[in-house]
Protein backbone atom coordinates (compact mmCIF):
# COMPACT_ATOMS: atom_id res chain seq x y z
CA UNK A 1 0.00 0.00 0.00
CA UNK A 2 1.30 3.75 -0.78
CA UNK A 3 2.33 5.87 1.99
CA UNK A 4 -0.58 8.15 1.72
CA UNK A 5 -2.82 9.06 -0.93
CA UNK A 6 -5.12 11.59 -0.01
CA UNK A 7 -8.13 12.48 -2.80
CA UNK A 8 -8.53 15.63 -2.95
CA UNK A 9 -9.44 16.92 -6.35
CA UNK A 10 -12.41 17.17 -8.80
CA UNK A 11 -13.37 13.69 -9.63
CA UNK A 12 -13.33 11.72 -13.03
CA UNK A 13 -13.26 8.57 -14.93
CA UNK A 14 -11.25 7.59 -17.86
CA UNK A 15 -13.42 4.66 -19.99
CA UNK A 16 -13.42 3.62 -24.08
CA UNK A 17 -15.64 1.93 -26.09
CA UNK A 18 -13.89 0.27 -28.66
CA UNK A 19 -11.16 2.72 -28.48
CA UNK A 20 -12.89 5.91 -28.51
CA UNK A 21 -11.62 7.41 -25.12
CA UNK A 22 -13.20 9.95 -22.75
CA UNK A 23 -12.81 11.71 -19.13
CA UNK A 24 -16.04 11.93 -17.56
CA UNK A 25 -16.38 14.24 -15.01
CA UNK A 26 -19.00 13.98 -12.28
CA UNK A 27 -21.00 17.37 -12.12
CA UNK A 28 -24.70 16.64 -11.25
CA UNK A 29 -25.19 20.17 -10.09
CA UNK A 30 -23.25 22.03 -12.43
CA UNK A 31 -20.75 23.68 -10.56
CA UNK A 32 -18.31 23.00 -12.04
CA UNK A 33 -16.69 25.91 -14.24
CA UNK A 34 -16.06 24.01 -17.66
CA UNK A 35 -14.12 26.32 -19.91
CA UNK A 36 -13.08 25.35 -23.67
CA UNK A 37 -9.56 25.25 -22.60
CA UNK A 38 -9.57 23.41 -19.54
CA UNK A 39 -11.35 20.55 -21.94
CA UNK A 40 -8.63 20.63 -24.11
CA UNK A 41 -6.00 20.70 -21.18
CA UNK A 42 -7.32 17.86 -20.25
CA UNK A 43 -7.60 15.92 -22.87
CA UNK A 44 -3.84 16.77 -24.04
CA UNK A 45 -2.46 12.85 -24.10
CA UNK A 46 0.77 14.29 -22.51
CA UNK A 47 -0.11 17.65 -20.45
CA UNK A 48 -3.53 16.39 -19.42
CA UNK A 49 -5.04 13.09 -18.66
CA UNK A 50 -5.81 12.42 -22.21
CA UNK A 51 -9.03 12.07 -24.18
CA UNK A 52 -10.93 12.10 -27.75
CA UNK A 53 -13.76 14.00 -25.41
CA UNK A 54 -15.24 15.31 -22.28
CA UNK A 55 -18.47 13.57 -20.89
CA UNK A 56 -19.78 15.91 -18.50
CA UNK A 57 -22.18 14.37 -16.28
CA UNK A 58 -25.26 16.98 -14.66
CA UNK A 59 -28.84 16.95 -14.23
CA UNK A 60 -30.76 18.25 -17.43
CA UNK A 61 -31.95 21.18 -14.97
CA UNK A 62 -28.63 22.54 -13.98
CA UNK A 63 -27.07 22.32 -17.67
CA UNK A 64 -27.79 25.77 -18.11
CA UNK A 65 -28.80 25.73 -21.67
CA UNK A 66 -32.08 25.05 -23.06
CA UNK A 67 -32.61 21.67 -23.13
CA UNK A 68 -34.42 19.59 -26.63
CA UNK A 69 -37.77 19.62 -26.49
CA UNK A 70 -37.57 15.84 -25.08
CA UNK A 71 -35.27 15.80 -22.81
CA UNK A 72 -36.99 16.08 -19.04
CA UNK A 73 -35.22 18.04 -16.44
CA UNK A 74 -34.31 15.65 -13.81
CA UNK A 75 -32.37 13.32 -16.36
CA UNK A 76 -29.19 12.69 -16.63
CA UNK A 77 -27.60 15.00 -19.24
CA UNK A 78 -24.39 14.04 -21.15
CA UNK A 79 -22.98 17.27 -21.67
CA UNK A 80 -20.35 15.80 -24.63
CA UNK A 81 -17.05 18.66 -25.35
CA UNK A 82 -14.55 17.60 -28.39
CA UNK A 83 -11.04 17.38 -27.35
CA UNK A 84 -10.41 20.67 -28.49
CA UNK A 85 -13.09 22.28 -26.17
CA UNK A 86 -16.03 22.52 -28.93
CA UNK A 87 -19.39 21.62 -27.59
CA UNK A 88 -20.86 18.80 -29.67
CA UNK A 89 -24.18 17.08 -29.44
CA UNK A 90 -24.05 13.12 -29.43
CA UNK A 91 -21.44 10.09 -29.97
CA UNK A 92 -22.51 6.47 -30.21
CA UNK A 93 -19.61 5.35 -28.35
CA UNK A 94 -19.54 8.14 -26.07
CA UNK A 95 -23.10 7.52 -24.65
CA UNK A 96 -21.90 4.02 -23.80
CA UNK A 97 -19.57 4.69 -21.47
CA UNK A 98 -22.04 7.42 -19.92
CA UNK A 99 -24.11 4.49 -19.23
CA UNK A 100 -21.80 2.41 -17.91
CA UNK A 101 -20.41 5.18 -15.73
CA UNK A 102 -23.89 5.96 -13.93
CA UNK A 103 -24.66 2.39 -14.05
CA UNK A 104 -21.23 2.26 -11.60
CA UNK A 105 -21.89 5.22 -9.64
CA UNK A 106 -25.28 3.67 -8.87
CA UNK A 107 -26.97 6.80 -10.89
CA UNK A 108 -29.30 4.29 -12.71
CA UNK A 109 -30.91 1.49 -12.38
CA UNK A 110 -29.22 -1.46 -13.97
CA UNK A 111 -31.40 -1.82 -16.80
CA UNK A 112 -33.05 0.64 -19.48
CA UNK A 113 -32.16 4.11 -19.32
CA UNK A 114 -32.43 7.15 -21.01
CA UNK A 115 -30.15 10.02 -20.73
CA UNK A 116 -30.51 13.83 -22.41
CA UNK A 117 -27.85 14.67 -25.06
CA UNK A 118 -27.86 18.02 -27.18
CA UNK A 119 -29.26 15.68 -30.35
CA UNK A 120 -32.26 14.67 -27.52
CA UNK A 121 -32.75 11.85 -24.87
CA UNK A 122 -31.42 9.02 -25.83
CA UNK A 123 -32.91 5.71 -24.58
CA UNK A 124 -30.60 2.44 -24.54
CA UNK A 125 -29.93 -0.66 -21.71
CA UNK A 126 -27.03 -1.65 -19.76
CA UNK A 127 -27.10 -5.51 -19.94
CA UNK A 128 -25.73 -7.60 -17.13
CA UNK A 129 -22.65 -8.20 -18.91
CA UNK A 130 -21.61 -5.12 -19.59
CA UNK A 131 -22.34 -4.35 -22.93
CA UNK A 132 -24.38 -1.48 -23.83
CA UNK A 133 -27.24 -0.66 -26.44
CA UNK A 134 -27.82 2.61 -27.89
CA UNK A 135 -31.04 3.79 -30.24
CA UNK A 136 -29.42 5.46 -32.87
CA UNK A 137 -32.34 6.30 -34.66
CA UNK A 138 -33.01 5.06 -38.29
CA UNK A 139 -30.87 4.98 -41.41
CA UNK A 140 -32.01 6.06 -44.65
CA UNK A 141 -30.13 4.18 -47.77
CA UNK A 142 -29.81 6.32 -50.55
CA UNK A 143 -28.12 6.85 -53.75
CA UNK A 144 -24.60 5.28 -55.55
CA UNK A 145 -21.55 7.59 -55.25
CA UNK A 146 -17.85 6.34 -55.27
CA UNK A 147 -14.83 7.42 -53.00
CA UNK A 148 -11.57 7.95 -54.45
CA UNK A 149 -8.29 6.30 -52.78
CA UNK A 150 -4.68 6.91 -54.11
CA UNK A 151 -6.53 7.86 -57.80
CA UNK A 152 -8.71 4.49 -57.06
CA UNK A 153 -12.44 4.91 -57.19
CA UNK A 154 -14.56 2.41 -55.45
CA UNK A 155 -18.14 2.81 -55.73
CA UNK A 156 -20.53 2.55 -52.49
CA UNK A 157 -23.52 3.68 -50.90
CA UNK A 158 -24.53 6.79 -49.42
CA UNK A 159 -26.05 6.28 -45.88
CA UNK A 160 -27.69 9.33 -43.56
CA UNK A 161 -27.64 8.41 -39.96
CA UNK A 162 -28.46 11.92 -38.56
CA UNK A 163 -24.84 12.42 -40.00
CA UNK A 164 -23.70 11.45 -43.84
CA UNK A 165 -21.97 8.28 -44.80
CA UNK A 166 -20.64 6.72 -47.97
CA UNK A 167 -20.35 2.80 -46.96
CA UNK A 168 -17.57 0.80 -49.85
CA UNK A 169 -16.92 -2.53 -50.42
CA UNK A 170 -13.42 -3.55 -51.34
CA UNK A 171 -11.84 -5.92 -52.77
CA UNK A 172 -8.39 -5.33 -51.97
CA UNK A 173 -7.02 -5.88 -48.03
CA UNK A 174 -8.34 -3.43 -45.91
CA UNK A 175 -5.00 -2.62 -44.45
CA UNK A 176 -3.76 -1.79 -47.33
CA UNK A 177 -6.08 1.35 -48.07
CA UNK A 178 -3.94 4.07 -47.66
CA UNK A 179 -6.35 7.02 -45.44
CA UNK A 180 -4.19 9.33 -44.32
CA UNK A 181 -5.74 11.49 -46.31
CA UNK A 182 -9.25 12.37 -46.88
CA UNK A 183 -10.84 10.21 -49.48
CA UNK A 184 -12.13 12.33 -52.38
CA UNK A 185 -15.73 12.42 -52.37
CA UNK A 186 -18.71 14.04 -54.89
CA UNK A 187 -19.33 17.30 -53.83
CA UNK A 188 -22.52 17.59 -55.44
CA UNK A 189 -24.07 14.62 -53.31
CA UNK A 190 -22.27 15.24 -50.33
CA UNK A 191 -22.05 19.21 -49.72
CA UNK A 192 -20.61 19.18 -46.19
CA UNK A 193 -18.77 16.45 -46.63
CA UNK A 194 -18.68 12.59 -45.96
CA UNK A 195 -17.69 10.07 -43.36
CA UNK A 196 -16.45 7.44 -45.50
CA UNK A 197 -16.25 3.73 -44.41
CA UNK A 198 -14.77 0.93 -46.62
CA UNK A 199 -15.89 -2.71 -45.79
CA UNK A 200 -15.32 -6.47 -46.42
CA UNK A 201 -17.80 -8.96 -46.06
CA UNK A 202 -16.71 -11.66 -43.62
CA UNK A 203 -19.29 -14.21 -43.86
CA UNK A 204 -23.08 -13.40 -43.15
CA UNK A 205 -22.70 -12.11 -40.17
CA UNK A 206 -19.76 -10.20 -40.04
CA UNK A 207 -18.13 -7.12 -41.69
CA UNK A 208 -14.81 -5.50 -41.01
CA UNK A 209 -14.29 -1.59 -41.96
CA UNK A 210 -12.17 0.94 -41.55
CA UNK A 211 -13.28 4.66 -41.35
CA UNK A 212 -12.74 7.80 -42.25
CA UNK A 213 -14.21 10.68 -40.04
CA UNK A 214 -14.77 13.77 -41.33
CA UNK A 215 -12.67 16.73 -40.30
CA UNK A 216 -10.97 13.85 -38.33
CA UNK A 217 -9.26 11.36 -39.87
CA UNK A 218 -9.00 8.53 -39.40
CA UNK A 219 -9.97 6.80 -36.76
CA UNK A 220 -10.32 3.10 -34.46
CA UNK A 221 -14.35 3.33 -34.58
CA UNK A 222 -17.39 5.56 -35.28
CA UNK A 223 -20.92 4.89 -33.89
CA UNK A 224 -22.80 5.70 -36.54
CA UNK A 225 -20.25 4.56 -39.15
CA UNK A 226 -21.22 1.05 -37.95
CA UNK A 227 -25.00 1.50 -38.64
CA UNK A 228 -24.55 2.95 -42.34
CA UNK A 229 -22.39 -0.14 -43.03
CA UNK A 230 -24.57 -2.61 -41.54
CA UNK A 231 -27.63 -0.71 -43.08
CA UNK A 232 -26.05 -0.78 -46.40
CA UNK A 233 -24.63 -4.39 -46.66
CA UNK A 234 -28.51 -5.31 -45.74
CA UNK A 235 -29.55 -3.08 -48.69
CA UNK A 236 -27.06 -4.57 -50.74
CA UNK A 237 -28.57 -7.70 -50.07
CA UNK A 238 -32.44 -7.08 -50.87
CA UNK A 239 -33.11 -6.70 -47.38
CA UNK A 240 -34.21 -3.94 -44.97
CA UNK A 241 -33.84 -5.04 -41.44
CA UNK A 242 -31.16 -7.64 -39.55
CA UNK A 243 -27.69 -7.99 -37.78
CA UNK A 244 -24.75 -7.64 -38.37
CA UNK A 245 -21.44 -7.73 -36.02
CA UNK A 246 -19.36 -5.03 -37.13
CA UNK A 247 -15.24 -5.17 -36.87
CA UNK A 248 -13.44 -1.62 -36.39
CA UNK A 249 -9.83 -1.31 -36.20
CA UNK A 250 -10.68 -0.70 -31.76
CA UNK A 251 -12.79 -3.81 -31.45
CA UNK A 252 -16.37 -4.99 -32.11
CA UNK A 253 -19.99 -3.65 -31.96
CA UNK A 254 -23.04 -5.20 -32.90
CA UNK A 255 -26.09 -3.61 -35.39
CA UNK A 256 -29.56 -4.31 -35.73
CA UNK A 257 -31.41 -2.38 -38.26
CA UNK A 258 -34.62 -2.04 -38.72
CA UNK A 259 -36.96 0.42 -40.12
CA UNK A 260 -38.32 1.40 -37.33
CA UNK A 261 -34.82 2.31 -35.78
CA UNK A 262 -31.28 1.05 -35.41
CA UNK A 263 -29.50 0.06 -32.07
CA UNK A 264 -26.22 -0.61 -31.65
CA UNK A 265 -24.33 -3.14 -28.79
CA UNK A 266 -20.48 -2.34 -27.58
CA UNK A 267 -18.27 -2.54 -25.00
CA UNK A 268 -18.19 0.09 -22.59
CA UNK A 269 -14.64 -0.07 -20.55
CA UNK A 270 -14.41 2.01 -17.75
CA UNK A 271 -10.31 2.03 -16.77
CA UNK A 272 -9.67 4.01 -13.91
CA UNK A 273 -11.60 6.48 -11.30
CA UNK A 274 -9.71 9.51 -9.18
CA UNK A 275 -9.36 13.09 -8.68
CA UNK A 276 -8.04 15.49 -10.66
CA UNK A 277 -5.21 17.51 -8.88
CA UNK A 278 -6.81 20.58 -7.76
CA UNK A 279 -3.81 22.92 -7.92
CA UNK A 280 -3.22 21.76 -11.66
CA UNK A 281 -6.61 22.38 -12.40
CA UNK A 282 -7.24 25.40 -10.60
CA UNK A 283 -3.69 26.34 -12.80
CA UNK A 284 -5.13 26.10 -16.46
CA UNK A 285 -5.86 29.67 -17.32
CA UNK B 1 -20.82 15.98 -5.58
CA UNK B 2 -21.15 12.29 -7.51
CA UNK B 3 -23.65 9.86 -6.43
CA UNK B 4 -20.98 7.32 -5.12
CA UNK B 5 -17.47 7.14 -5.99
CA UNK B 6 -15.89 3.76 -4.57
CA UNK B 7 -11.97 3.08 -4.81
CA UNK B 8 -11.10 -0.14 -4.63
CA UNK B 9 -8.71 -0.46 -7.60
CA UNK B 10 -4.68 -0.05 -8.14
CA UNK B 11 -3.48 3.34 -7.16
CA UNK B 12 -2.17 5.44 -9.65
CA UNK B 13 -0.99 8.72 -10.38
CA UNK B 14 -1.05 10.44 -13.83
CA UNK B 15 1.85 12.91 -13.94
CA UNK B 16 4.54 14.66 -16.25
CA UNK B 17 7.56 16.57 -16.75
CA UNK B 18 7.33 18.94 -19.64
CA UNK B 19 5.27 16.96 -21.59
CA UNK B 20 6.95 13.58 -20.96
CA UNK B 21 4.35 12.01 -19.01
CA UNK B 22 3.76 8.73 -16.84
CA UNK B 23 2.09 7.09 -14.68
CA UNK B 24 3.26 5.80 -11.24
CA UNK B 25 2.31 3.32 -9.24
CA UNK B 26 2.65 2.87 -5.72
CA UNK B 27 3.76 -0.81 -5.19
CA UNK B 28 6.75 -0.34 -1.66
CA UNK B 29 6.11 -3.59 -0.86
CA UNK B 30 6.73 -4.88 -4.57
CA UNK B 31 3.11 -6.80 -4.81
CA UNK B 32 1.73 -5.90 -7.97
CA UNK B 33 2.09 -8.17 -10.63
CA UNK B 34 3.40 -6.24 -13.41
CA UNK B 35 3.93 -7.74 -16.63
CA UNK B 36 5.26 -6.68 -19.80
CA UNK B 37 1.70 -6.55 -21.35
CA UNK B 38 0.22 -5.35 -18.17
CA UNK B 39 2.73 -2.15 -18.85
CA UNK B 40 1.64 -1.43 -22.40
CA UNK B 41 -2.14 -1.60 -21.94
CA UNK B 42 -1.46 0.71 -18.71
CA UNK B 43 0.15 2.85 -21.73
CA UNK B 44 -2.16 2.90 -23.97
CA UNK B 45 -3.18 6.64 -24.68
CA UNK B 46 -7.22 5.00 -25.99
CA UNK B 47 -7.40 1.49 -24.30
CA UNK B 48 -5.48 2.31 -20.96
CA UNK B 49 -4.91 5.49 -19.03
CA UNK B 50 -1.86 6.74 -21.43
CA UNK B 51 1.83 7.44 -21.04
CA UNK B 52 5.45 7.45 -21.96
CA UNK B 53 5.76 4.96 -19.39
CA UNK B 54 5.28 3.84 -16.07
CA UNK B 55 6.99 4.40 -12.77
CA UNK B 56 6.98 1.83 -10.22
CA UNK B 57 7.73 2.92 -7.19
CA UNK B 58 9.25 0.12 -5.34
CA UNK B 59 11.43 -0.30 -1.90
CA UNK B 60 14.45 -1.41 -3.28
CA UNK B 61 15.09 -4.65 -1.24
CA UNK B 62 11.10 -5.69 -2.49
CA UNK B 63 12.32 -4.80 -6.19
CA UNK B 64 13.68 -8.71 -6.58
CA UNK B 65 16.17 -7.93 -8.69
CA UNK B 66 19.89 -7.54 -7.87
CA UNK B 67 20.85 -3.83 -7.07
CA UNK B 68 22.93 -1.19 -8.10
CA UNK B 69 25.83 -1.29 -5.26
CA UNK B 70 25.20 2.19 -4.52
CA UNK B 71 21.73 1.54 -3.83
CA UNK B 72 21.04 0.83 -0.53
CA UNK B 73 17.72 -1.72 0.75
CA UNK B 74 16.02 0.81 2.14
CA UNK B 75 15.93 3.66 -0.78
CA UNK B 76 12.54 4.42 -2.49
CA UNK B 77 13.56 2.95 -6.43
CA UNK B 78 11.95 4.32 -9.36
CA UNK B 79 11.40 0.29 -11.44
CA UNK B 80 10.62 2.31 -14.59
CA UNK B 81 9.40 0.44 -17.58
CA UNK B 82 9.03 1.50 -21.64
CA UNK B 83 5.25 1.78 -22.84
CA UNK B 84 5.91 -0.88 -24.70
CA UNK B 85 6.49 -2.76 -21.60
CA UNK B 86 10.51 -3.60 -21.83
CA UNK B 87 12.71 -2.49 -18.61
CA UNK B 88 14.72 0.69 -18.74
CA UNK B 89 17.36 2.24 -16.70
CA UNK B 90 16.44 5.85 -15.99
CA UNK B 91 15.17 8.75 -17.43
CA UNK B 92 15.74 12.24 -16.18
CA UNK B 93 11.96 13.63 -16.38
CA UNK B 94 10.69 10.84 -15.50
CA UNK B 95 12.74 11.07 -11.73
CA UNK B 96 11.40 14.67 -11.54
CA UNK B 97 8.15 13.07 -11.69
CA UNK B 98 8.65 10.29 -9.15
CA UNK B 99 10.51 12.81 -6.23
CA UNK B 100 7.68 15.59 -6.88
CA UNK B 101 5.43 12.20 -5.69
CA UNK B 102 7.09 11.29 -3.20
CA UNK B 103 6.87 14.54 -1.72
CA UNK B 104 3.33 14.48 -2.16
CA UNK B 105 2.47 11.28 -0.35
CA UNK B 106 4.91 11.66 2.42
CA UNK B 107 7.53 9.51 1.02
CA UNK B 108 10.13 12.28 1.61
CA UNK B 109 10.99 14.62 3.52
CA UNK B 110 10.54 17.75 1.15
CA UNK B 111 14.47 18.96 0.35
CA UNK B 112 16.96 16.86 -0.59
CA UNK B 113 16.21 12.91 -1.90
CA UNK B 114 18.17 10.14 -2.85
CA UNK B 115 16.14 7.47 -5.62
CA UNK B 116 17.39 4.41 -6.27
CA UNK B 117 17.82 3.69 -9.91
CA UNK B 118 18.66 1.05 -12.21
CA UNK B 119 21.55 3.19 -13.40
CA UNK B 120 22.53 3.58 -9.52
CA UNK B 121 21.46 6.14 -7.30
CA UNK B 122 19.75 9.72 -7.96
CA UNK B 123 20.09 12.55 -5.79
CA UNK B 124 18.39 15.58 -6.12
CA UNK B 125 16.23 18.36 -4.55
CA UNK B 126 12.73 19.27 -4.51
CA UNK B 127 12.16 22.79 -4.33
CA UNK B 128 9.31 24.67 -2.34
CA UNK B 129 7.56 26.11 -5.55
CA UNK B 130 7.29 22.66 -6.98
CA UNK B 131 10.44 23.02 -9.07
CA UNK B 132 12.81 19.34 -8.90
CA UNK B 133 16.53 19.10 -9.51
CA UNK B 134 18.17 16.13 -10.00
CA UNK B 135 22.13 15.18 -10.80
CA UNK B 136 22.75 14.16 -13.59
CA UNK B 137 26.50 13.13 -13.86
CA UNK B 138 29.60 14.46 -16.10
CA UNK B 139 28.91 15.62 -19.49
CA UNK B 140 32.03 14.52 -21.88
CA UNK B 141 32.44 16.81 -24.97
CA UNK B 142 34.55 15.56 -27.89
CA UNK B 143 34.48 15.38 -31.76
CA UNK B 144 32.90 17.54 -34.26
CA UNK B 145 30.53 15.52 -36.18
CA UNK B 146 27.44 16.05 -38.86
CA UNK B 147 23.82 15.16 -38.78
CA UNK B 148 22.13 15.71 -42.55
CA UNK B 149 18.28 16.30 -42.79
CA UNK B 150 17.04 16.61 -45.84
CA UNK B 151 20.17 16.44 -47.81
CA UNK B 152 21.38 19.27 -45.51
CA UNK B 153 24.35 18.83 -43.44
CA UNK B 154 24.18 20.46 -39.66
CA UNK B 155 27.84 20.37 -38.02
CA UNK B 156 27.66 19.97 -34.39
CA UNK B 157 29.62 18.72 -31.38
CA UNK B 158 29.57 15.37 -29.92
CA UNK B 159 28.64 14.87 -26.15
CA UNK B 160 27.98 12.09 -24.10
CA UNK B 161 25.99 11.98 -21.14
CA UNK B 162 25.62 8.16 -20.29
CA UNK B 163 24.36 8.44 -23.72
CA UNK B 164 25.24 9.63 -27.28
CA UNK B 165 24.43 13.13 -28.16
CA UNK B 166 25.23 15.44 -31.41
CA UNK B 167 24.59 18.75 -30.56
CA UNK B 168 23.97 21.22 -33.85
CA UNK B 169 23.17 24.74 -34.16
CA UNK B 170 21.18 25.96 -36.92
CA UNK B 171 21.10 29.16 -38.94
CA UNK B 172 17.29 28.06 -40.54
CA UNK B 173 14.14 28.27 -38.37
CA UNK B 174 13.83 25.19 -36.02
CA UNK B 175 10.42 24.90 -36.49
CA UNK B 176 11.31 24.50 -39.91
CA UNK B 177 13.63 21.44 -39.65
CA UNK B 178 12.07 18.26 -40.97
CA UNK B 179 12.56 15.52 -38.00
CA UNK B 180 10.12 12.85 -39.26
CA UNK B 181 12.54 10.71 -40.11
CA UNK B 182 15.80 10.17 -38.29
CA UNK B 183 18.71 13.00 -39.40
CA UNK B 184 21.33 11.25 -40.78
CA UNK B 185 24.97 10.43 -38.74
CA UNK B 186 28.30 9.36 -39.06
CA UNK B 187 27.99 5.70 -38.07
CA UNK B 188 31.67 5.66 -37.87
CA UNK B 189 31.34 8.11 -34.95
CA UNK B 190 28.31 6.43 -33.59
CA UNK B 191 28.40 3.08 -33.64
CA UNK B 192 24.53 2.49 -31.57
CA UNK B 193 23.65 5.91 -33.22
CA UNK B 194 22.74 8.81 -31.35
CA UNK B 195 20.10 11.46 -30.29
CA UNK B 196 20.62 14.22 -32.03
CA UNK B 197 19.58 18.46 -30.86
CA UNK B 198 19.28 21.50 -32.79
CA UNK B 199 19.59 24.12 -31.16
CA UNK B 200 19.29 28.15 -31.71
CA UNK B 201 21.06 30.55 -28.92
CA UNK B 202 18.30 32.68 -27.99
CA UNK B 203 20.67 35.00 -25.68
CA UNK B 204 23.40 34.13 -23.62
CA UNK B 205 21.41 32.43 -21.01
CA UNK B 206 18.91 30.59 -23.37
CA UNK B 207 18.99 27.92 -26.01
CA UNK B 208 15.68 26.75 -27.97
CA UNK B 209 16.47 23.24 -28.87
CA UNK B 210 13.94 20.49 -30.96
CA UNK B 211 15.30 16.64 -30.26
CA UNK B 212 15.20 13.29 -32.36
CA UNK B 213 15.74 10.62 -30.10
CA UNK B 214 17.66 7.33 -31.38
CA UNK B 215 14.97 4.75 -31.59
CA UNK B 216 11.78 6.64 -30.55
CA UNK B 217 11.41 9.68 -33.65
CA UNK B 218 10.82 13.28 -32.00
CA UNK B 219 10.29 13.89 -28.58
CA UNK B 220 8.45 16.93 -26.80
CA UNK B 221 11.63 17.06 -23.94
CA UNK B 222 14.58 14.87 -23.78
CA UNK B 223 16.53 15.49 -20.26
CA UNK B 224 20.02 14.03 -21.01
CA UNK B 225 19.65 15.89 -24.52
CA UNK B 226 19.33 19.46 -22.46
CA UNK B 227 22.01 18.43 -20.43
CA UNK B 228 24.15 17.91 -23.60
CA UNK B 229 23.35 21.13 -25.43
CA UNK B 230 24.25 23.03 -22.06
CA UNK B 231 27.49 21.47 -22.17
CA UNK B 232 28.02 21.79 -26.02
CA UNK B 233 27.03 25.69 -25.85
CA UNK B 234 29.21 26.10 -23.04
CA UNK B 235 32.32 24.42 -25.08
CA UNK B 236 31.92 26.69 -27.95
CA UNK B 237 32.12 29.11 -26.06
CA UNK B 238 35.21 28.69 -24.44
CA UNK B 239 33.91 27.68 -21.04
CA UNK B 240 33.82 24.63 -19.10
CA UNK B 241 30.64 25.54 -16.28
CA UNK B 242 27.77 27.57 -16.63
CA UNK B 243 23.91 27.65 -16.82
CA UNK B 244 21.48 28.10 -19.26
CA UNK B 245 17.53 27.86 -19.58
CA UNK B 246 16.61 25.26 -22.47
CA UNK B 247 13.28 25.34 -24.20
CA UNK B 248 12.31 22.20 -25.54
CA UNK B 249 8.72 21.97 -27.24
CA UNK B 250 7.21 20.71 -23.88
CA UNK B 251 8.08 23.54 -21.66
CA UNK B 252 11.59 24.93 -19.82
CA UNK B 253 14.22 23.40 -17.72
CA UNK B 254 17.56 24.74 -16.73
CA UNK B 255 20.56 23.15 -17.12
CA UNK B 256 23.81 23.79 -14.85
CA UNK B 257 26.98 22.29 -16.16
CA UNK B 258 30.74 21.57 -14.13
CA UNK B 259 33.76 19.81 -14.38
CA UNK B 260 31.89 17.76 -11.31
CA UNK B 261 28.74 17.06 -12.69
CA UNK B 262 25.41 18.47 -14.21
CA UNK B 263 22.32 18.86 -12.48
CA UNK B 264 19.02 19.35 -14.75
CA UNK B 265 16.19 21.60 -12.85
CA UNK B 266 12.47 21.56 -13.97
CA UNK B 267 8.75 21.38 -13.83
CA UNK B 268 6.80 17.67 -12.49
CA UNK B 269 3.06 18.32 -12.73
CA UNK B 270 1.06 15.81 -10.93
CA UNK B 271 -2.50 15.74 -12.85
CA UNK B 272 -4.67 13.44 -11.20
CA UNK B 273 -4.42 10.63 -8.47
CA UNK B 274 -6.95 7.80 -8.52
CA UNK B 275 -7.38 4.05 -9.03
CA UNK B 276 -7.16 1.78 -11.93
CA UNK B 277 -10.55 -0.19 -12.18
CA UNK B 278 -9.92 -3.65 -10.52
CA UNK B 279 -11.85 -6.04 -13.44
CA UNK B 280 -10.20 -3.73 -16.24
CA UNK B 281 -6.61 -4.23 -14.31
CA UNK B 282 -7.03 -8.27 -14.04
CA UNK B 283 -8.56 -8.60 -17.06
CA UNK B 284 -5.18 -7.59 -18.84
CA UNK B 285 -3.94 -11.29 -20.40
Amino acid sequence: MPGKLVFVGIPFIKGHGTQNDFVVLPDIDGELELTATKVATLCDRRAGVGADGVLRVVRAAALGEPLPQDVPADAMFMDYRNADGSIAEMCGNGVRVFAAHLADAGLLTPGDFAVGTRAGLRRGTVHPDGLVTVHMGVATVSDKSTATVEGVAYEGLAVDVGNPHLVCPVDVDLAELYLKVPPGHDPAVFPHGVNVEFITELDEYTVRMRVHERGVGETLSCGTGTVAVTAAVLHAAGQTEGVRDVLVPGGQVRVSVSATGCTLTGPAELVARGELDEVWWHGIA
